[in-house]
Formats: structure tokens, C-alpha cells, sequence
């Protein structure tokens, strides 16, 4: 941590943001520039430090040396992380392809959707049961009888069940259903629920906040990790930014920054970050050759009827191309989908 | 809602976007343009319909008519809700003045800090006793020995103890303590919670999201609303954009757009706001200019020594000055502080 | 357009929109919902009466129907457009690559990387002679001696020359030297500059500005088009949000936004786009599996001693590894590079 | 400047950038911390010193420690400067009002408008002559004919004249006719432009670019400074961000973060800032308790008519109660408008 000092900052002042580095059991190291001085605290072990020194009496600003998060670093874990759950494997080399309705609506819909998904080559199953939803007035999901519907659809085609978890209390419920919970990114910073589900055995697709930088996604993953769940897989869904010709700002580079700074393995969401089927395809092939370990992606039989998200799902025949499109392009980049 | 369909659209698909319409129970209504055709759907009732109809074939896009709030909307209530909460009141011509430190920390420090906002002039305390923190290895709060102490500080002033609840497990407890509750801006969008503090008493302070538009901001006091609790109060305090020189940009003219829109008040928190101490008191100033109806403020006897947010506490004397300022400002424009 | 009135608008306020629609030569379609009165006016040509309008007594809002470009639009031209340029092919199904330095320093660092990027497949070569600085105490090029060692570049290697023009004066000094010309992202909205460039008959590389909506940038190619200048190529080159990890965020769906929109080429620039060498390679491979037509690379024979962008800029091996990958995914997609 | 090494830097990395620190002419200081290893660099000038070092090997981060503008800084001249043009004084403690049409359109309009101004107490005359527009068909302005209305509204009332200047080749022209350049957003950036504008004997109001960052702001000041013009006012019209209820993000902490780091003065416009008649006046008190120099606000006799920005002008009547309103809130904290 490096504490900048204001110009024209007393030698009194200086002392005393030495005296508090060492009281926190730091070392304190000063330097003094040609304009400035700065306060070099070594041994730092944690973020508190930096606020708490940041109200000194002339203090400029404090800058952090080391990064926030620990056990998701790679600098702790070399060795990328594998989420295998069923035939489902994410990370590690690994490409996995998560696709379903936003919402599960019916038996005949969800049994369909996980037949062509698993036909063209998804191992992986998506499904709301309960949905977050902007308005109140918004079909908030079948709940139960849904992830009954789930796991009916895993029983038919060996497919993982992925469904989100909006509440602790529907935590041991949808346990009981599902294979993997995904955290939504309105959730993301749900400190609660994250600490919830770092206590169950299942892994957890963690959703990108649209407004969360990704080293408050990597501490949101921390909370998980550091109840004892370690099978987190952090998914980028794209960003709040001006842009208004897509629902979201799809960030790709989140997909090799993340792999610099994280053992975790990372998918992307093509639905949601562009929000119109159309782009789908296209960002779904950029997903993969910027190194995504997997995509999670809406597909619905009838997408002018679903009953939420119809305007970003792809059709059967436009999910197969997909796939046929992600193949490729993961093909001549050696790994295979 | 206006759907717009795509240049070159055929007749057959302007016909089945018709029958689409009409199969919802609204009135289509065709309007054949020089370059494209649109078609007015007479007689929405709720946001879905637009969702459906966006994936129609040959529909380039749909243009929503009316807003997707209803009972938070100032077309369904014209006078201004005011909240009033012991001597506090917020809204309808009353401006109230929320202070305290972020987290309650020990007896010492909540009383002094009570005694002195109130002295200033505040008529509510805050205090968080159960704290989201970005790391998991941050402190989280007293927990529910900091509720006693916040009641305790209302015993020894009056003040009205405005307290952050997290989760929904934790409602019933905090309403033991608190006077108003205060949703975070992480839990904006935790629509789980946004139903549990609707079917309690007490008013409810709901903070934007940082990546909340004030459509999304006016439907999550929806949920509130829609299950029973009328006294929810808006609190900006700032979004995530590029400006790094301040924590959040604080936006100001949400103040005079949320009052022509809606009915309920507005207050703003120039401290989560701007992230630094020294720019807090003239932004305060600046949201009573704007027309808030109430200010939160982070206050705290010793900054330095906090143990969160310290670099954009003000201490009592800073307090107190700001305090002046925003007098001045409000009896300016005729309004009491 | 689509006048929407206020709920509660008069009957006078209705019939004076109608008037003033009428007075505008269009046609104008009344629409009474059961909240509100909307007013469709037919035949617009312009965007300004949308602004006229919007002022209106009454008026809640006013929303455009069609897009405010014309000949950059796929509706006026179906084929997509190839820029040729010696042997730089790019759209219409070819890809082209542009590479080389920020700034040419040297006749040893210019031909040596002209050399480099030619071997590795490249048909342009970048370097900037008259330099954009964010400070004025920076290095801002060596102007025309830059402009006479990119010509003696392009007499080694027969790469076609892309260089930076910042002011209408530079304009012909410059066509005398490159065979492309390139507006920064700084001048995307300098009019003067595009209507100087819409009249010289070498190519265009418009950089999308970090702030710009597409179509701003669409708004933006149609003052060089609407100059007479044809041959326009658009770059997405990252836009600003509050990611902070990357110098810029780079959206990707931009790509096949703009083919759908557009008959103009799109290019990337992952360089500026990222600002890390290290996210370079995944991101210029992304940009191809997304669609590109081509794309624009930062390359210095030693970015430890570059003059500028250093840290972005890739070596001759990084190119070489680069190009390879892109190909590969190229291929794979049934495109050459 | 702090060079932070990456975990694991041996020690030839270390050693080989401590030689190119003091290859700079700088002195290096190494820090062993537990974690890593940092090395402060003492004596910096510039901010190449900066990127050059970030591309060392082992190198993960370089964080600046002094702010890369001189002349703007309030380290370097501790005195606000006021900018003074005829009665119209900027900064200093004054406040100066400037108001007028986006667009001059004709003799009656502009006259009319600079006496309704005047009389409600504005000192400076606002009008377009060159105008960028974001569309190539919309209405470019009346060029020399408007700057000479300008001229002559400037004879009947005395106020002086602000105008926009676009391109290099206008300077001599306008400085011929206005009182005042301004630079407008998009030419933030326009460096070749900052110069020539520079290189006068006019004050410059410069416009701060939707994209930004104040630090860059200071810096194109800078670029005017540099070229011997001190006059040089800062304006801080609204930022780009996903807000969409406004035309920009007017972020009013601008005010006193800018009056914290620079003795140039600042105004704002809540005209461009909000981009909606009705949120103007509040805007427009609010900058005023934030501490502005000054406004700058579009007013025209007839907005619904008028040629551009008719939706966030003021009618006399409501520029007049703005007056009022602003009048007050200053009075309150001591100032005279």
C-alpha cells in the first residue's frame, strides 16, 4: 500500500501516518519525492487498511499494492479450476454449453427445449423455476412445480440442471432439484445468499453484476469460496453502459482478463449481453475465441410465445447453428465443444 | 405501444402482428408510413406485451407508450407522499435530515454521534448494524448488539434510527430496533427482500441501485408498494460511470425528474455519493437546491478511526458547517431544515 | 415519428401538434389510447422535427421511426462495400490487416516493422506521424518526415499506408504520402475534418469516438459520404465505461450491429480497444470469429522503449502468434486472411 | 511514480528496471514488501515516463503519483483566476451569467433575446454561428451573417458576445465579432484546435467532451495555457452514461472537485446537462450551491420554433424565475449573481 501525501504536507503529518501504519503492524517505509512524499506500508494483509488511512490529515490518496481477493487468485492456485457437474465440464480445457428457456413454462416445452439442446450438443441445462423480475407485474415463475419440470427434463436426457436461486430460503429446495445454482447478477453483491450457497455442495454459476468491476466479482466469488464450496464459475452477461443498440455492453475481454488473474473457470451469456437473437450467434463464437470455458444461452421452441426473454432466445434450428458455429471456431483453436 | 416493423415488411407479416395484438385483448390499429409500417396497440396493461411482440417476425422494434409503474406514479396520485417518522419527516414540503456513522461501532461513538447531529439539527440517526461489505473479509457489524445500541441512542435523543436490513431473515429483528429500514443499493433488485419489507410497518428507505435506471428504481418501490407498505422513500446516491475522481457520480437532476413522475420523496446521500468527505458538504447543499426532500449523511466522531467509510465521513464540526450551508440554501427557497 | 402527448393533454393541445405536423409537409394520424393520445406523423425526412416537436405544448415525448442516416444504410445500398487499397482488401468478404507502431520514430523501427507485419500477413501498415496527445508536454509525431518514412516503408514492402490526419491543413499534405486516411476517436465529431476528408479520394478508417452511440458513428461516416468520398470504414476501437481494468471496454456486438445496419466495412482495433499486449491476441481473434471485415493492430519491434503505446503494442512474435490464431479462426468461418 | 513488480519478479527484472528509471535521469527506490516488490520512482516530469515503464518485464502496474497538468494546477497558482470580458466576470468569487439561443437565426430573434436576458440580469450573449450538428442535414448555422447579429445584439445591450468556434480557419473570423470562444464538446479533444485558440487574445470557455475524464479536461486546458492564452473557463455540461431519462449525466461534484484542483473557474450548463426545459432551473440553483463561476443556459423567444435545442430552451418568463431562483440560492452562501 502507498500513501500519498499532499504537497506541502507537514513533517507532522507525515509522522503521524507512519505512526498509524506501524500501529496496524505494518512497516512503514517513507520516501521523499522532488513534490511529493509517499508512505510505502509493507505487510499489508487487508482492504480495511487502505480506508482507514485514506482520512489522514494530508493525505492525498492511498494506493493498493495487492489485490483484494485471495483464494480466487491464481496467485494462490495455479491451476485452473474444473467445475465438472454430470456430463458437464466447464474449465480446465474444457468448453461447456448450458442452454434452455429463460423460463421454464410447461412440460412439453422444457422436455422439447432439453431434447434439441442436448441434440445439438449442450450438456448442460438452463431453466428458471423463480425469476427476478424488473416489474411486479412480470410472471415471477412456476417455482416448484418447475424444477420438478427440471429434473424431469434431466431424467429424459441425462442433461445438468442449471436454475437460478434468488432467495436463502429456497436454497435447500432447489437443491433438491437441481445440479448446479446460478446467482443472478442483480444477486451478485447478495452477500447473504452468497454465503448460502458457499454451503452447499453443488456449484454455482455466479452472474457479473452489471455494474460490478471484476475485482468485485472476484470478491463476490470469494464469499462463496470461503464457506467451502469451491466449484464457482464466474459468467459474464454483459454491462450497463450508454450503449442502447444492445440491451447490455458485452466486455470480452472479462474472458482472458479473468484467466490472468483467476484459477476460476469463466462462461459467457450471449442472450443477455447483446439482448436480440440476432447477435446471438456471432457473440457466441467471439465467446469462444476469446477463451471462454463455456456459454450459457436461451433457447425456446416457440420465442414469439415465450413468456419472458422471447426477443434474445434462439430458435432449435438457430441454436444447431450455433453450435455448429462455437464447434469451429473452438476446433481450430485446438479444444473441443 | 407502437410496434415498428422492419422496411420491406410483407402483409403477411404486418396481418400476423395484427392478429398477435388483438389475441391480447388490445385494438390494433395499422398506419401505413413512406418508408415502414408501424401499428398502434390500443390498451395495454403491462410491460409483457411488449417483450412478446419484439420477437414477431419482420418487427424491427416495439416503442413502449405508457411508464410500467403504476401506483408509484404521480398519474395515479398527484399530492406528494410525505413520510413521517417521529419527528422526522421526509417529503411533501418537509425536508429531514438523516445522520450517523456508516456502522455502528460502540456505545461511545453512537451516542456522541447522536447527540451531536442532533444538536445540528438532524431528526433521524443512522447507524448500520448489519453491514454488505464488497469483501468478505471487511467487518460486517455489531449485528443486533449494534441495534441496541441505536435504540439506545433514540432513548437518550429521539432521533428516528434508520438501519440497514440485508435479509429477509433479519426483518423481523431489525423492526424491533429500527424506526425506518434501509435498503441497499446491492439489494435494489432483491425483489425477495423488496416483498418482506412491504408487509412490515415501518417506512422504507430504498437506495438506486448503482446501475439502476429510475424506471427500474420506480418498479422496485413497486414491489414495495404493491404489498401494502405506502412509505417508501428514493435515495440517490450516485451511479457507476467512467468518472473516477469521486466514488459514484452523484446525478442531481434525478431529484426534479422523480418529482414530476412520482409522488413519493426524495432524498439524497451526498456521501456514498461522491466518496470524499471534501466534497460532501457542497454537494449536500446542492441537493436541497435541487429540491430533495431530505439529505443522509455520514457522520462519525473520529474519521480516521472509523471503522468503514471514514474517507467520506464528516466529522461534528463539518457536520454542523454543513449543516449551516444547507439552511441557508433551504430557507432560500423557502423550505425548513 | 410518433408524437406522444402527456396524459391529460388537451383537446387544443392535440389539435396544435397536428397543425404544427401538418405545417412540416406531413402527414398527421391521430391515435386516442385509453391513457393517452399519440400522434403519428408521416413522410419525415429529417431529424429536426423530431426536436421541433418535442417541445410542443403537451408533448410527453417524441419517438422516431426511422434511422436519421441514409446512404451509409443497408436500406439505400443491400450489397456490403469493399475498400481496396492496393493489396488491403476489406469487407465484402475480405479481411485485412492493418499493423504496425503508434507512431513511426524512426526509418530503422518503421521499416523493420513494415518488414515484420508484411511476413506475417498483414496488407496495411499503421504509424502515426501527426500524433493526438491527451497532454501537450507528450511526443506529437514527426510529421512529414513520419509521412516520408511510411512512403519509403510502403516502396520495401508494397503495404498500403494508414495514417492519422488531425486538422483540414494536414489534409493534402498527407494524401500526398498514405493511401488511407484515419479520423481518431478524438475527432470523430470534428465535422469540419470528415466534410475535408469526404472530399479527397483515398479511403477513410473512421474510429468509433469512446463516447459515440453507432449511430453517431453512422451520423459521422454520412458527412464523409455525403461529401462524395464512397469509401468509408468504421472502427470499433472501445468506448468508456466505468471498467477500469482495460484502458477501454471493447464491445463486440458492434460487429454485427453495424453489417446489419450498414453496407460499410467494420474493422477492430484490440490494441486501444484493451490497452494491455496481453489481452490482444484472444480479443483480435474474438474480432474475426464476430466478423470483422479486418482489423487494426499496434506492433513495435521493442514496446519497451516505444515512444507511445508501449503497453499495448505487440511484438513482432506476438503479431506473428496473432495472425496465426486469427487465421485459424478465419478459416474456420470460411474467411482468408 | 511506483513501478509495482509482479509476484515473482526475479531479481534481473527488478535490477533491469531500476537501470530504466535512472536511464530517465530519475532516482529509483526499491521496496521489498512481502508480496511483491515496488520501486518508487523520484524526480518524474512527464507522464511518458509513465506508459514507457508499464511495458517492462515483470512489471504488473505503474501508478502516477503527481497530476500530469502543470499550468491548470492549483499547486502552481493558488489564486482563483477570474476570467473577465466586458461586465461579464468568471471565477474569483463573481458569478457569470450567460444565456441566449443555441442557434443566432435571425436579427429579430437574437436581439430580442439578448435584451430579455439582460434584463433579467445575464451579462454574457450565447448564440451559435458555426454549429456541429451530429447529423449533416440538419441546420449548420448562419455563419458569418449570425456573428454579425451577435455584434450587433452586442451594441444594443452591451452584453458581451460567446460564440462557438469549430474549426482553425474560423479563429480570425469570429474573433473579429465575439467576446468570447467557445469549444465545444466534441472538439474537447480537437488539439490542433486548442492551440490555435490558444494562440488569441479572447477568453476560452471550454466545454468538458460527454467522454472525459476531468483529468483529461485539465489537460486540454493545458493544451490553451501552454500557447500563452491564461483565460481559460472550464464548463462542465453532462457526461455520457447509461442514464436515458436526460440527454446526459450532469455531475454537479465536478464543481468543487475542479475548484480543488485548479484556479481556473468552472461553470456548468444544465441546458446541455439535462437536455429538458423542466429539470433546467433546478439544475441551474443546484450548480449555483455547488459552487459555479457561472452558468451558461439556452433561452429563445419561442422554443417550440426554434431551429435546434427548442426542447431545453427557456422561454424569457422561465429563464426569468431561473434568474430569480439562482439570485437567491447565491445570496444564501454569500455571493451576488
Amino acid at each position: 500500500m502507498i500513501v500519498v501525501m499532499e504537497k506541502g504536507a507537514t513533517r507532522e503529518q507525515v509522522d503521524h501516518m507512519v505512526e498509524r501504519i506501524e500501529s496496524m503492524g505494518l512497516k512503514a517505509h517513507v520516501i521523499v519525492g522532488t513534490e511529493r512524499t509517499v508512505i510505502a506500508a509493507i505487510g499489508e494483509k487487508r482492504a480495511e487498511a487502505k480506508q482507514s488511512l485514506e482520512s489522514g490529515s494530508g493525505v492525498s490518496e492511498v494506493v493498493p499494492i495487492l489485490a483484494p481477493y485471495k483464494v480466487a487468485s491464481r496467485e494462490v492456485k495455479k491451476e485452473p479450476t474444473q467445475v465438472v457437474c454430470r456430463n458437464l465440464k466447464i474449465g480446465g480445457g474444457a468448453i461447456g454449453i448450458i442452454a434452455g428457456p429463460c423460463s421454464v413454462e410447461s412440460e412439453d416445452q422444457i422436455i422439447k427445449t432439453a431434447r434439441a439442446v442436448k441434440a445439438a450438443g449442450a450438456q448442460g441445462l438452463r431453466g428458471g423455476a423463480f425469476k427476478p423480475r424488473t416489474s411486479p407485474y412480470s410472471f415471477q415463475g412456476m417455482k416448484e412445480a418447475g424444477l420438478k419440470l427440471l429434473a424431469l427434463a434431466r431424467e429424459e436426457t441425462g442433461l445438468a440442471v442449471v436454475t437460478e436461486v434468488m432467495a436463502i430460503e429456497d436454497v435447500d429446495l432447489i437443491c433438491k432439484y437441481a445440479d448446479m445454482l446460478q446467482v443472478g447478477a442483480r444477486n451478485m453483491q447478495n452477500y447473504r445468499l452468497l454465503e448460502a450457497v458457499g454451503r452447499v455442495r453443488l456449484p454455482v454459476l455466479l452472474k457479473r453484476g452489471p455494474a460490478a468491476t471484476l475485482e468485485e466479482l472476484l470478491l463476490a466469488a470469494e464469499y462463496i469460496l470461503n464457506e467451502g464450496n469451491p466449484n464457482v464459475i464466474l459468467c459474464e452477461r454483459g454491462i450497463r453502459t450508454f450503449e442502447n443498440h444492445t440491451r447490455f455492453t458485452l466486455p470480452l475481454a472479462t474472458v482472458p482478463w479473468l484467466h490472468g488473474k483467476t484459477h476460476l473457470p469463466v462462461v459467457v451469456d450471449p442472450s443477455h449481453g447483446t439482448g436480440h437473437t440476432w447477435l446471438v450467434p456471432d457473440m457466441a463464437a467471439a465467446s469462444i475465441a476469446a477463451g471462454a470455458d463455456g456459454l450459457i444461452l436461451e433457447v425456446h421452441p416457440d420465442p414469439e410465445n415465450a413468456m419472458s426473454d422471447g426477443y434474445q432466445s434462439l430458435r432449435f434450428d438457430q441454436f444447431n447453428d450455433t453450435m455448429t458455429k462455437c464447434r469451429k471456431v473452438g476446433e481450430a483453436l485446438g479444444k473441443k465443444l
